[in-house]
């Protein structure tokens, strides 16, 4: 079996979504946990203009203190999001190795993240995508509402293909569909990923699905089922910020990562350092996070042999 | 597609975890909501010593009081937990319709709750079932800890299947897998459902699951995956009692009506008497509970008519 990937967003998709700014040494600390766990890509923050999210003003401050300070194991990478030009440059100048991008399968949606329509909206990031390989970063591209839109509701399938297939024309080859507002069921979600997987068998699909109605790790479970290997998750299922009406974090790291364990899917990310950096968001916010495994602790490995007769 | 059915047990498996015990008037409005949503049945308590769970010391009074109330809707069906030959007892005089029965798969638990083996306590089930059965009360007999122990880790599938065959030939048609402890994956969950649905296609087959490590609503997915159509589930969540070591109540009844709404399995169960209920229970414990939609709403219908092009 193809090995399954995990690609943590916390510190950016989570953090990006809560009221307090977390400091930079607190950041610094917590990606260096996740590193520690061997997870396989550790997404550090997002190239965006400090005024709009103030989150995320020390992007490029934490990508040079963590290439400088030696902690980031070899076989794990830092990514970044960008959302322009601007943010590509930045990203290329700290030297990200994986940086990720975004089209929205929502016209409202995209017009009011990027004031353009899916087609402009596409036709730059194609273009973005292809700067940033030619500069040696590696790229992947995520249609974002690809299963339902918080401003629009429903999203059809076909509006999905039709921007996956301009991607696909356009020669990527990592690829992710993210449940931004967390509608997907694990129906849509099988039957979503089984019409992009099938024409498009050397693409790497990744996935990406919200909390908000408790079905993330049911869609995770789906997203396995039809093939998808990497998934994008949140330590402590961070994002699911209490003061937003709608709540929705990602699908909880440490919880999928016990899934694996528990299943033999993937035995070798480590789950103590992911549940020390949860609880260390749990505490530093002050409230319960949406995460189990970092309240309950794993299941225990049985005390005795099993029962007789 | 046969009919999704919906069995509540907030009210025995939830509140029977709680340190603070409901008032019977309490319960009794919580018991209205619930049958006002069109849930197929609606668990009330459990028959057991008052001195040993002081929680349900008012099952009987409340089963009478909703007799009289005349608020029962014909089509929903109110059951009972037994334990023992007292329990039943006090179960028919009451006149309960669905009378639900449990035998563990572990030897240790079966122990520790009954002081009897797994042998002995599936032969006083089966004789307690037929009792039952004569009286002329329908029968439900789940097997508990059938997809791991909390105290003795995993339970291996043949202990399940032997205790089901066992149930089968004493002519039982209304069983459920219970995952008591939580230890249960969707990947588990259809591997034995498989096995246990193939050999019986005439009996209902029910599914419990409990959240503590997140996993209910993919367990229930991976359940309707492999044919099971009868659902045992908490309003809010209830069970998840953040006071114990390992806390993990069953998996949320308004999450899985939600759920279930959004992908068209079944839609005549009506969301707003269950998230009034969610919404009470989560004011009177003073605590979020773990469910998801009495806090985010159901997914609005489209405002506006989908995006163009």
């Amino acid at each position: 079996m193809e090995k399954i990937l995990i690609h943590e967003v916390g510190l950016r998709d989570g953090l990006q979504m809560e009221k307090d700014v977390v400091h930079t040494e607190r950041k610094l600390a917590w990606a260096e946990g996740l590193l520690g766990s061997g997870v396989d890509v550790v997404q550090v923050g997002s190239f965006v203009h400090p005024g709009k999210v103030p989150q995320m003003a020390d992007t490029d401050d934490l990508f040079r203190r963590l290439a400088a300070s030696g902690r980031k194991p070899e076989a794990v990478s830092l990514s970044g999001l960008v959302l322009n030009e601007k943010g590509l440059e930045r990203g290329l100048a700290c030297g990200v190795e994986l940086l990720c991008m975004g089209v929205s399968a929502s016209e409202t949606h995209s017009r009011k993240n990027t004031g353009m329509s899916v087609a402009e909206a596409t036709r730059r990031i194609i273009a973005m995508a292809a700067s940033a390989e030619r500069a040696g970063a590696r790229v992947q591209v995520s249609v974002q509402s690809a299963f339902g839109c918080g401003y629009e509701g429903p999203v059809p399938p076909e509006r999905v293909l039709a921007i996956v297939q301009a991607l696909l024309d356009a020669g990527l080859r990592s690829l992710s569909l993210a449940d931004t507002a967390g509608h997907a069921t694990p129906d849509d979600v099988e039957r979503l990923y089984a019409r992009v997987l099938a024409p498009a068998p050397d693409v790497q699909w990744a996935c990406h699905f919200h909390d908000t109605y408790g079905l993330a790790l049911a869609n995770c479970y789906a997203a396995l089922r039809a093939g998808v290997r990497c998934f994008e998750a949140s330590v402590a299922g961070l994002g699911g910020c209490p003061f937003t009406a709608v709540a929705g974090g990602n699908v909880c790291t440490e919880d999928f990562v016990h899934y694996l364990h528990r299943t033999g899917r993937r035995r070798d990310i480590r789950l103590e350092p992911l549940v020390e950096v949860a609880r260390d968001v749990a505490a530093f916010f002050g409230r319960e996070m949406p995460g189990s495994v970092y309240r309950t602790g794993p299941i225990p490995e049985p005390a005795a042999a099993p029962s007789g007769r």
